[in-house]
Formats: structure tokens, C-alpha cells, sequence
């Protein structure tokens, strides 16, 4: 195996999984402060924009919609049921699946959490160029199917004696 | 506020921060998994790669040179302790810090965590061209500092009512 690790081993001391968790990191820290702003959390407010507000979401399409697992996500709901920003109803198209529907104070804590995530968006619309943007879609693409292909790793059991 | 989201809005029905994570997520699962085959997780991986394998590290320096809680870096250390992959140390240069320092059988491990970062490392190399992640770095850089500015936030609480 011929391993040339200079390369991607030497920005601001960072590998590049390290430098890609932590800027997660950053944006996770980001909007958690602006969430706590409003006694919120990043993903509460994460949940309120994956329900759709005019007529509700399916419990059911919630966790999958956002890559969360199931128990976290009936954590969070439980947490925005308490504030009174959501309520759960019977679903008229399908009789064993509940309904997330938004109270009055959830649609206008979507729209908060809305604000923040787009006032971020603009930022970043505004410094990064759309060629840029296009390189590093390209190269989260490449990084995200060789995490996902096996194929890499066959052997390393092997190198264990 | 002009709010341009489309640009940012459309790339694998993903988020531009949506996308970062679910990479990260991927990246994470990939060393879970292979950790798992000799018993082990990313974590404990990760915390075996940043302890110096000839003298150790100082336990007081190994939290912020890998970024995490030391709430977290001592439930890891004592898992590690526990397997028999590290030991604890006085430090010489410093009689009220602990070294932690790696066993034999740390030593093999961490070769093994070597071996399973730089086949990842090396697949990127192949894939991603240099002037690519020179881009990719950079539009990190700029996700980063938008993230940490708190700037674009200063009049946020004004948007509730």
C-alpha cells in the first residue's frame, strides 16, 4: 500500500475528517446559540422546518425525512408537545399513523428557526462562489461514496497478527 | 433581507449544512464499523492517534488537541485503561498531571487505527484532485468563519414579536 498522507494531512493541522467534524461543529454551536436565544435547540427548530406547516407530517416520514433516529426523535417531539408548538393528530389517510400538525406558536417558531438558517444561507451565498460551490458539492459527493464503499477495507483484518 | 436560497437549496434535496452532516455522519459510521471489527470505536481509534506512541501525552493536553469534553475524553480513556490499551502514568515534567501512555498492545492498535485512516486517506488522495481540495478547503474556511461570526445574527432577537 503506498500511502502519500502529506497531502491531506496538513491543513490548519487538521485532517480532512477532522477539519469536516469540526466545522459541523461549528455550525452546530451557531445554531444552537441563536436557538437558545429563543429557549430553543438546533434541532427542535431543525424538526419545525421538516414539518410541513400547512398541513402537518406523518410521524412516521419525520425521522427518515431528517436522518435522525427514531428515539431521539420522539424525545424531540415530546419536548416541542410541552412547549405547545406542535400537537398530534389522527392521520385521515392512514388510520395507525399520527399526524405532527403545528400550533399558532409553532408556526411562528418555524418561521424563527426559518430566518436563522436562511440569514446563514445568504452568508454563505455571498462569499462562496457558485463555481466553488459546485467543487465542494463535487467533493462531498466523492468523500460520501468511497465512507459508504466497502471496498476500501476488505482486507483489514488482515493486517492484524 | 433579499433571501436567496436556491442556490444553496438544491443539491440532493440537501442542505449545504444538511449535506456536511450526513458526510460526517457517513465518515463516522464507515470508522465505526471498521473499529467494531477489532472490538474498538472510532473514539477510542481517534484517542489512541492522538497520544504521542513513544513518551504519551499529557491527559490535560489530549482534550483540546482532539477537541472534545473532558467528560467524554475520561469515559473514553477509562474504556481504554480498561482493555488494556493505556496506562496512566506520573508526569515528570509535571508532578499534578497524569501521562497517559499506550501498552503493547495499545501500540498494535493504534497501528491498526493507522492503517484504517490512511486507506481512507489514500482513497481521497486518488479521487480528489489537489486543486479540488485546495476549493474544498477554502469554502470550508469561509463555512467556518460565516459559523462563528456572530455578526449575521446581531439583530435576530428583533425578528419575534
Amino acid at each position: 500500500m503506498s500511502i502519500n498522507k502529506k497531502r491531506l494531512k496538513s491543513y490548519n493541522h487538521l485532517t480532512i475528517d477532522q477539519y469536516l467534524r469540526s466545522t459541523w461543529l461549528a455550525i452546530q454551536k451557531m445554531y444552537n446559540e441563536e436557538a437558545s436565544k429563543f429557549n430553543s435547540t438546533m434541532v427542535m427548530g431543525f424538526t419545525l422546518l421538516s414539518i410541513d406547516p400547512k398541513g402537518g407530517t406523518p410521524s412516521t416520514s419525520l425521522g427518515p425525512k431528517m436522518g435522525v433516529e427514531p428515539t431521539s426523535l420522539s424525545r424531540t417531539l415530546k419536548k416541542l408537545e410541552e412547549r405547545g408548538l406542535i400537537v398530534r393528530k389522527p392521520n385521515p389517510e392512514d388510520g395507525r399513523s399520527v399526524l405532527i400538525v403545528l400550533t399558532k406558536e409553532g408556526l411562528e417558531m418555524r418561521d424563527v428557526s426559518k430566518e436563522v438558517v436562511l440569514k446563514f444561507y445568504d452568508a454563505l451565498d455571498e462569499r462562496i462562489s457558485r463555481s466553488d460551490l459546485k467543487v465542494f458539492y463535487q467533493v462531498l459527493d466523492t468523500i460520501n461514496s468511497i465512507a459508504t464503499d466497502k471496498e476500501i477495507f476488505i482486507n483489514n483484518k488482515e493486517i492484524v497478527k
